[in-house]
């Protein structure tokens, strides 16, 4: 049985055709001062694509657009491109236009262009991203009332992780609010981004590989490995980001 | 049958010996600018004392300590005093002193005093309340690192409220709040204050009288109408504060 399996795994590995990456956490640890890359993972990702295989960036974040996302981690020596790219901000604006939805954000500053192009006037939703610091008190108050505030709240939300980790420490992400939000108005949010099946599913699309071809590599046991795994990917834990702040809580 | 079920209310209704009321949304309106009394329920506060009833304000309010609400309504008009409130920080001080527990306080600046004789230091579990204005994303990443440092978080919650009315809209309660920490940390909070059975117990205790001669009338169909049924109470909903906010949502 252990030969067999040792032969079927090797068979695997020479099927994988395609890597996602998570990013934060896994390729550098975010932070006010713009975060560190983790150590030999400039190089990795050069020795993927030396490798031949596809590579795709599967990432939650939504404190920037694409392009500045990009431009940093450019800035830290990695080789990544706008075009490799996959985030919630530009699925959430597929489903905004497809449904006719104008949303009234609650997001960070530098998100809002990515919504440059979606008519925001007399909102019919909400659309909720990692604000950080526009997580205030009056914004959270704004964003209820106008989903309390309609026959039938529509609730977007980009991401469900619970939290990551800067450089300065572990902070509360989108998810806590989403669930906020959720209770107070007896309603629940559409996930866009991971673990949603539909995030992945495009992911392969655009690297044009099946699932069966492609391991998620993440540091998010329920929004990496556990989404990847939903849709037939294989995925794996990496043991950077937040995965040794929680060793006590989740052993 | 009919007969027989207006002769039982009217059984029902010499058996009454006391009556709980909720403040916020049912004696008054709350705001930044203190509040205001809702029509006629000054007058209906005297009437209820001459008539002999035992009366007892049982507020899920922790934007203030008791000496402070209580001083606030008599401003109104109202006939109260500190020693017919129940309220839920005295609950959570007992709650403290008996497991001692050393609490990171994530509540309302004039809430504080109550916590005066609780010892703080090297905090062990969290406390919060409706913090309001205090509700800042710097404050809740701290509680929530708090509560993630933990070996086995201990988490209490003064109230599980969705939002509430003020002078100037709807706002959020710690309920909403309690979510994001439970939902961040994969932890349950500990609710001291409606709906909780303790806190009606402890309400009845201090009036002297069984659950069957009293009546909980509130503005929350859950916290007010549902806890207090769920003790054996009769429960009335008004249609003041909250109620009409919200009848698209829940008709």
């Amino acid at each position: 049985a252990a030969r067999r399996g040792g032969r079927e795994m090797a068979a695997w590995a020479r099927a994988v055709r395609g890597l996602l990456l998570d990013v934060s956490g896994v390729l550098y640890d975010s932070g006010g001062d713009g975060g560190v890359p983790i150590a030999g993972s400039v190089e990795a990702v050069s020795r993927i694509k030396a490798s031949g295989l596809k590579l795709r960036f599967c990432t939650n974040e939504t404190q920037a657009t694409r392009e500045k996302f990009v431009k940093k981690l450019q800035g830290m020596g990695f080789d990544i491109s706008v075009a490799e790219v996959t985030a919630p901000a530009p699925a959430a604006c597929r489903i905004l236009k497809e449904r006719s939805l104008r949303p009234h954000l609650l997001v960070h500053n530098d998100l809002v262009p990515e919504f440059a192009e979606i008519d925001k006037a007399n909102p019919n939703c909400v659309v909720i991203g990692d604000a950080a610091e526009n997580f205030t008190y009056a914004n959270l108050n704004e964003a209820f009332r106008v989903l309390i505030g309609m026959e039938k709240p529509v609730f977007i939300s980009l991401g469900r992780g619970r939290y990551y980790k800067e450089t300065d420490g572990l902070k509360l992400d989108v998810g806590a609010y989403m669930k906020a939000l959720e209770y107070a108005c007896d309603i629940q949010a559409e996930v866009v981004g991971k673990p949603a099946k539909m995030f992945f599913e495009s992911a392969l699309a655009e690297m044009g590989i099946p699932a069966h071809q492609a391991i998620m590599i993440g540091d998010d046991i329920v929004n990496d490995v556990g989404g990847a795994q939903r849709c037939g990917m294989r995925a794996l834990q990496v043991r950077t980001g937040k995965y040794r702040s929680v060793h006590t809580l989740h052993p």
